[in-house]
């Protein structure tokens, strides 16, 4: 019996799997904080965020930086806390020597004093690239499963 | 102080966890991406799927494949997104070899253009073999939380 | 480009990360299965539960486990099932030994024969020590969105 060969490309090892697992929970905690120039500093200079729900991708860590800051003050102003939950991740190693990483993410927002619930739902793919012993975002793109 | 036997009952080594728990993330994509017959093959020829929303086990892969076949065009029917999430995942490796796996499943919807949420909350019991790297479900048991 | 301090403290080694993964699944699954003196036995002798929905800290396992027995009862004569997901996990060592632990946490309810909703969304501080093989609470802080 043979397994498709997907199975095969999706077989990081041990150590590569960790290692995007608690940059992603780090990542998500800035971000979730409020932190938005640590968050943005998870991304390359010239990274690359794209999402279903925005007609343009947002191109380099100022505007990805900026982005944030407006979410951020957003939720601040509408009383919401919001996490951001990353699971089902599945994670490859490029022969360029890049990170493919592929995730659901599933964001929960829960107004101050009321009723916490799902967000929405969507699924991630991104392009990790190493930096030492760190990770950071080359390429991200967001897609909502409602749109 | 001595924990409860379970406690060493749960202890897989770092490696098999890791094993399990990429096998599990790429699993649920392929049923929510809807590639039935990939994820079909992740069980055995003549695994077993039981849920306690069915009257009956389903047996073998034929079977299984067609009934997530059905499953898959009832929900593009509906206009449905569906995510299978799963989670605290703990794994121990039997004195046979087999390998099994308990967790909670959390299954998402978001009907397009609508609000993603909850659809039903589950726990599941896997028996597991390996398949040369990979790894096949031999006995899946999934446990609705409502029923 | 250098990441934030914040990235070099949360670095744990994946043998440490996963420890505490495996261990909070199944320390979760305890509670969630009711397992109340085997979940309070993975606190220390003297562990300390903190919870912004609580107004005083609960001191010691056997109060711990009390807090958690009434909890369990109460669930059930409200015919509800809860299920704990702990993610978005950052771990680090504490140069004293003790490992320090960040998560998120959801609590899913769904009543018997009824509809599966998110309950709770919060944010959860333990520290965590090691015992053999396995690992206590020492001290846990739950923070819930909505207080």
């Amino acid at each position: 019996m043979v397994l498709p060969s997907t199975a095969q490309y999706w077989r990081a090892d041990v150590g590569l799997y960790h290692r995007v697992q608690q940059f992603y929970a780090w990542q998500m905690q800035l971000l979730d904080d409020g932190r938005v120039d640590e968050w943005a500093a998870t991304f390359t200079e010239d990274g690359v965020f794209a999402a279903n729900a925005h007609p343009e991708p947002v191109s380099g860590r100022e505007n990805i930086a900026a982005g944030a800051r407006a979410a951020v003050a957003k939720l601040a102003a509408d009383g919401l806390v919001r996490r951001h939950w990353l699971g089902m991740l599945t994670v490859a190693e490029q022969p360029d020597g890049t990170i493919k990483a592929r995730s659901y993410a599933l964001v929960i927002n829960t107004p101050k004093g009321g009723q916490a619930a799902v967000h929405v739902s969507t699924s991630c793919e991104d392009v990790l690239v190493a930096d030492g012993p760190d990770l950071l975002v080359a390429d991200r793109r967001v897609t909502r499963d409602d749109l």
